[in-house]
């Protein structure tokens, strides 16, 4: 196991003897033994008598061969190697693999775990070293300090609330008496146009100590928490076997399809009857994100809303629109103070959210942080950063590429409909249903037309989806965490928000992980919640605690060695090298071709095999890459030489000639990796369940980790794809005449991948792709012209 | 979504009445439309207002037409139809899968949901039916009075506690007032060999009421609760790619390998020092099981140790002997009045159990489920139920059987004494693994001698650790849960035991499910979290709920259904009707063949075949049944004709006469259900996280269900194993002599299989089973006497 930090930074020292004094933790003697062994005994709060604590020192050991009560015992000084000795066994290191090495020292550098050297009989020393070891993780996915208040360090006692340590908020709140509220705000919609303004139920859990002070507030905006309909979504889901059709040529400037704001005649507000000092309506938690936990714990008051078109709320669902925006922004006004909410649907009661300073941070995973970023372009007061995880930052990108229909991957078929459909949580409601249901079809059948699978061209439609535009607009700090594995919300959608930020007067910070489309808040190699409380104590409690020095510009997690996560000071920008790569005799190469060089492939294949990969398309991912492979005659599979260390960052860029066999054609792209390897694994490996333990009698979450996985030839780098009728852009359709020979140009998903020494490259050209296009199975040949193959490469 | 419920009778019109109106359900009006409108008013503790209730009522439907509010504002009266239309809906059944059918009263019986027919404007038709649907159970696991109480139904309101409904105990405990306490019970070993007795560290989590009135406990004795050493015991694996061996014939009585409890000279109680009222030490629970926390928020104590050799406690690991068995026997005593605990290891401080009303039940599912067995057939006093899920009867069928190394399903290579390291958790404490290393590792080499992988026979340490012999002292009523497709801990475990209980005068309930090695408390189809409330009502609360007559005495999850379980009277008994299968021309048939005929097949496979072979053992498990299968010389394959149905029910019995090439040798077999046909899923799929919620704002847990598969051509029913060497039984050693036919005959593991009409029963015989035996890879070939052949099935 090995500690990867970056939210951490030793202070002065009058500020770590200050901070260290709060805690209890207080220089009483001269003597550095004899303060460790007062610290460790304030160290288990658990034992309630001296004894239980006396006794657990006989259990640890100061050395291989000595127990810490018989150091203690003896006359031997504090070194940094029993110090640390300790640590690990108080970091929960297991004695099978640490304690028996005699350099502990050694040990620790192995295990990420920093250490302080120097004289430990000076007290500067001592306490920095103890400092330092409470901001140190366990490996069980928090700090030391984290690891006491899990066992009870601040229960009981009178601690000031908040508490910061090291810059970040405690966990110094009573969970016990947590307080579950429901409210409605007042939208400026009216969505579901019943002729009055939507009503939102809005959910919040706050710890009781914010009766007392005012505090800040993490909202996420969920479409899925009030319910979902799998069943009626899934019977939505498109047909993706059908053909590729040829598209009418147009030609029209950006501005005929740019979406204009409608004017809209909104009914007036409800006018108010009373005021009430609390809400009327709780509810019993269910289904809390662990990091919202983790907040929560930690003095972050969690809000939950799920917007239009949510069970208990008003209006329809719609799928990424001004609307849906609009509702969330609505609920960030009413917790900044510049909103109505109502005790309930009916009485008109206002009732205000006195508890919050009025500093709220919007976050989540998928549509959860797509609404955060949404939220975001909007500018509106009071939203003071985002933390977005997998987030879409353009539903065109997210259904659609280049002119093409584009599945998110493992959902081939769905789109904006669908999805509407799905979170259509008002029919979970049966009589809110009766009143809604003809509507919201009638709707559903207008952004069916609307949403064009047809042409799969860039409109309108989608032009009110793209929150890219609104970046601009922007003026909180951004937080943004993607895994670049994720083929469901692809990493184009964090790198092109991220390009936009770096010219923007605010300030941002990017994770990237080896995960596909998932949460990262319990891997224990990496400190991501002290990330996110860093930022968000400096951005919502506005403590100073240089958050924006102290966490790198952009966080990477390695691809070729589990649990190493490095600092990078940016990704992809203007200086990037490049490195760019033509097709010669020898495949891929850094020299230019001397000859014409052509080569043809067919999109069809025979029935049984066609058939085969639609149900099964991890094998059609694995034989499109393998050598000797039974899709041989259709695709071009380019090389390049063994090659040196490259770390592929940014956004690959391909150019080359191609014919179609008829007058139109799409085309894909993957890049890959060959070259045997134990490679991470795909998915986390579960290292314990409920291990992850968020706060004293509160909850947990499973711990996770990538592990290696057993060898395997190959990896896809990343992919890209392309409708060769929008060689232009995504709204203007080309004409093309079979065999015509065209030249296309794309950017590839943006991603970042180190390619081990002695590793080739490899460039696939194929056209239907089993998991994301549509599946026409049509009999079209393409000619790719490879000496205008042109593939530019952004390298660190 | 079907539900199935066995923990419910309708009482007496009087009880009804009694029990609604201790829950506020009382009958103020005559007219049964305004009494709905009253209880429904009182359903929604979530708004503290009544305009939020009825602002609720609009968004439930009366009809498919019309609304609840609407139907109360008319004249209309209430019907059955009505009344379960609203239910259907208050259980939480999807709008568009049921509430458009227009006969209700057929969609609930398609639900499984009771209905009470007869006029509604009855007051006693009516106030049985609102009973009845308080105790029907919704899609989310648990019945509609749970969610009530997980909508804060009984938060704040000063309800009587205990409180029973319809015999079961309700939630109405207060979870935020949960206290957390640790003692350490002084035992009645010396397993470490230090002079002193050792200590065992208990956890205990008790609702505050306990404070006022004694409780039951529900223990949970888990080595694994205080952590494992997954590395150190995976080291400790043994081979399996070994050869099988000739052992030496030996003829001794049952009586020379019989377990003698040897003298001990145990060392003296330790002097108590003083008396403390409560515990000094706490902690922070983290993995509680889910059954645990419905118990827990329904008046049950829970109370967990490790035992002998886990972290925090004395001694070693022994794996299912006597001393772990007394260990965990010694926490009841303490439990029950009748042992000593202290506060702490050191002070000798005694602390009392003064909250426990001294009845005690034991639970939990494999290890857990099986030292709740083991401490069963001790008869200690106070011990008044188990709850064993998935137990071990007898730990030589658990890592042996007639005469063979045979591992549990999915764990090849391990044994007790790789078990005893993985759950040694003293050794996560460096300091007391330093002490106690060198003593544990020279027992482990004594375990490893006595289990004596060797010959695979039946000795003196199995005897030890065989519970069934024991069992007749059994003096408390006991609850079993095993999965008939659980490999792991064999179906004989459960069968063996259920078997013995049917002769004793103690009652005994079984619940035998579609799983493999599962906890099942998650399944919305089956109220098993009901069915334990119940029982443990009874026996710890002794509550008189009819307990041993409502529940059935099995409970069969059906394998053709998914969501069907039915009630049974047995299993297999003397009276079970038998079917005998003979082999002939025809294959396997009811008639006996006319002539001799003799088949043979080779167990060696080509290195790279074999290799493939224990790598990916579900592809050797395809193979082995496949018709066509490089497996065909390895194997005896028979089928019947297509069968009319069949319900197999017990143990198949079966004999033959067998020649080995050499002289020793081993044969396995397996019975097949051939037939095309979705079955269930092996796994259950996840229907939510987090969707069983356990209590108001308390614990909830994944909810699943057995979900049917994509077709398969078969699929296992039950197999079995045998050393040619163990005919007689499993401690004496026949000779063998190459190419000599010899009479075997063994019963095969007990199972419960329904055989739809048309499908054909397979049996295979073969040698090395990749999964279980040795792996020896070995140049033998065996001749099966096919006349020989006798199969005996017990059928209900």
């Amino acid at each position: 196991m090995k500690i990867n930090q970056f939210a951490y930074a030793l202070p002065e020292f009058s500020t770590v003897e200050k901070e260290l004094s709060t805690l209890g933790f207080t220089k009483e003697t001269e003597d550095t033994k004899k303060l460790f062994e007062l610290f460790l005994e304030k160290s288990f709060p658990q034992f309630k008598s001296l004894s239980g604590v006396k006794d657990y020192l006989t259990r640890l050991l100061a050395t291989p061969e000595k127990t810490l009560s018989e150091f203690f015992q003896e006359e031997e000084k504090l070194s940094a190697e029993i110090f640390y000795h300790v640590a690990l066994q108080l970091l929960k290191f297991h004695v099978n693999d640490f304690l028996t090495v005699k350099d502990t020292l050694k040990t620790c550098a192995k295990c990420g775990i920093p250490v302080i050297t120097g004289d430990f009989s000076k007290g500067e020393v001592f306490l920095n070293a103890w400092y330092q070891l409470l901001n140190t993780h366990t490996t069980k996915g928090l700090t030391f300090i984290d690891d006491l208040a899990n066992r009870g360090f601040y229960a009981g006692k009178n601690f000031p609330k908040p508490f910061f340590f090291n810059g970040k908020s405690q966990a110094v709140f009573n969970m016990s008496e947590t307080i579950y509220e429901v409210v409605y705000v007042e939208s400026a919609l009216d969505t579901d146009e019943d002729g009055k303004r939507d009503l939102l139920k809005v959910e919040i859990i706050r710890p009781k100590a914010s009766n007392e002070i005012k505090m800040p507030v993490f909202f996420t905006a969920s479409p899925y928490d009030q319910g979902v309909n799998p069943v009626t979504g899934d019977a939505k889901m498109h047909r993706v076997n059908v053909p590729l059709e040829r598209k009418t040529p147009r030609d029209i400037p950006y501005e005929d399809i740019s979406y204009k704001t409608p004017e809209i005649n909104l009914p007036k507000e409800r006018i108010v009857l009373g005021e009430a000092d609390l809400p009327e309506e709780t509810f019993n938690e269910e289904k809390v994100y662990s990091l919202n936990n983790y907040l929560l714990a930690r003095g972050f008051i969690q809000v939950f809303a799920s917007g239009i078109g949510s069970k208990d709320s008003d209006g329809i669902q719609t799928c990424g629109s001004k609307e849906q925006t609009e509702s969330m922004k609505n609920i960030v006004e009413w917790l900044a103070g510049n909103r109505r909410a109502f005790t309930n649907r009916t009485d008109n009661i206002e009732v205000k959210a006195w508890w919050s300073n009025k500093r709220v941070a919007m976050g989540g995973r998928s549509y959860l942080g797509t609404l955060a970023t949404a939220v975001a372009t909007t500018g509106v007061k009071g939203l003071e950063t985002i933390v977005s995880e997998a987030a879409i930052s353009n539903w065109y990108e997210y259904y659609r590429d280049n002119g093409l229909v584009i599945a998110p991957g493992g959902f081939p078929g769905e789109d904006c409909d669908v999805l509407a459909e799905e979170t259509f949580s008002r029919s979970l409601e049966a009589g809110d249903y009766l009143k809604n249901k003809a509507f919201f079809d009638e709707k559903q059948e207008e952004m069916k037309r609307l949403q064009d699978r047809k042409t799969g061209n860039y409109n309108t439609f989608w032009d009110e989806r793209n929150y890219l535009p609104h970046v601009k607009n922007i003026k909180c700090d951004i937080f943004m965490v993607h895994g670049v594995n994720d083929w469901n919300v692809k990493p184009r959608h964090v790198y092109q928000l991220w390009e936009k930020l770096q010219k923007m007067p605010i300030k941002s910070k990017l994770v990237l992980h080896q995960g596909q489309h998932i949460y990262i808040n319990n891997m224990p190699s990496v400190d991501f919640q002290d990330m996110v409380n860093l930022w968000l104590s400096n951005k919502l409690y506005a403590v100073e605690n240089s958050a924006n020095d102290i966490l790198p510009p952009v966080v990477f997690q390695d691809n070729l060695k589990a649990e190493t996560w490095e600092k990078l000071s940016t990704w992809e920008n203007e200086d990037s090298e490049m490195k760019t790569y033509y097709v010669n005799d020898q495949g891929l190469s850094e020299e230019k071709p001397a000859g014409e060089s052509k080569q043809t492939f067919k999109d069809s294949l025979e029935e049984e095999q066609f058939t085969a990969y639609t149900k099964n398309i991890s094998l059609w991912e694995k034989d499109l890459k393998a050598d000797n492979s039974p899709l041989e005659n259709n695709r071009v599979l380019m090389k390049t030489a063994p090659l040196e260390d490259l770390f592929l960052s940014g956004a690959p860029k391909l150019s080359l000639k191609v014919a179609s066999s008829v007058d139109f054609g799409m085309l894909s792209f993957q890049l890959v990796d060959y070259g045997k390897k134990k490679r991470l694994k795909e998915v986390p490996t579960v290292l314990g369940a409920k291990s992850l333990v968020l706060g004293y009698h509160f909850k947990s979450d499973t711990l996770q980790e990538f592990k290696e996985d057993q060898e395997t030839p190959f990896k896809m780098i990343t992919k890209g794809h392309i409708n060769l009728q929008n060689r232009r852009n995504a709204y203007e359709v080309d004409d093309l005449k079979a065999d015509e020979m065209v030249e296309i140009s794309l950017d590839l998903q943006p991603t970042l991948y180190k390619i081990p020494q002695g590793h080739q490259l490899g460039l696939i050209i194929y056209a239907t792709d089993f998991g994301m296009t549509v599946r026409g199975n049509q009999e079209i040949a393409y000619t790719v012209d490879l000496s205008s193959v042109t593939l530019r490469i952004p390298v660190q």
